[in-house]
């Protein structure tokens, strides 16, 4: 285990709100509540991002994801759930250690919880070129 | 399979730039392209959000969306990547058939993603009230 943030909550060295916790995954809150419920799911291994998880844990982190969301659907009454999960500082990612943010989403948001997704503006934006560009690596 | 317009567009009813197809899961361009390379990945059979896909098919689409993103970062120059998921109209949901949205991420971003993620202003919370309200409904 390294020393970010949540490796010190996973090992009990920093307190934290526990939501789901079994031996390889941990969901607590997240302490600035972007929304009521707001939650951090995590692999309690240490793995930088998503892209770096290995593929049994990250369908163990998913699933305790999807089942938060709909927990935070019949227990808080929210009507939406954001599942998010950045991966790399670009991407707004600011502990390295990968995890998940459940973000339930209420009729009437009292929290700071906004995705804004624009068309691109890039004008040189060749769909089948970039298509192939990713299959080549995929 | 029902009339929304990934299930057309997974019959070959509407066209698409294919990144990614097996029996289970397709993954399209986003026409929009909120940054180079924005793609969508879905399950070929029909359902409305992540929280009511199967554990299997989320398994599979969330493996192609990783795969996905480590290429994009390969073959777009991308330094990293968000994964999201909008599961009803108040999380930002259009289309009512569960997609998991790729967005690399680069140094100097010219698309029009952004997250923004607030402390929540609201004073009613109570983390431990909130945790074992999500608890009781895991």
């Amino acid at each position: 285990m390294e020393d970010d943030i949540f490796c010190m909550i996973i090992r009990g060295e920093i307190p934290s709100t526990k939501v789901y916790e079994d031996e390889d995954v941990l969901a607590i809150l997240d302490i600035s509540q972007a929304t009521r419920g707001h939650t951090l799911v995590m692999p309690k291994a240490h793995y930088k991002d998503m892209l770096h998880c290995p593929g049994e844990l990250l369908h163990r982190v998913m699933d305790v994801a999807q089942r938060i969301g709909q927990a935070a659907i019949k227990s808080l009454g929210a009507s939406g759930v954001n599942i998010l999960t950045n991966a790399g500082p670009s991407a707004g990612q600011t502990i390295p250690h990968f995890h998940v943010h459940v973000i339930p989403r209420y009729d009437v948001d009292t929290g700071g919880f906004e995705i804004t997704m624009k068309e691109n503006t890039d004008k040189d934006l060749n769909l089948p070129v970039i298509a192939q560009e990713i299959k080549e690596k995929l």
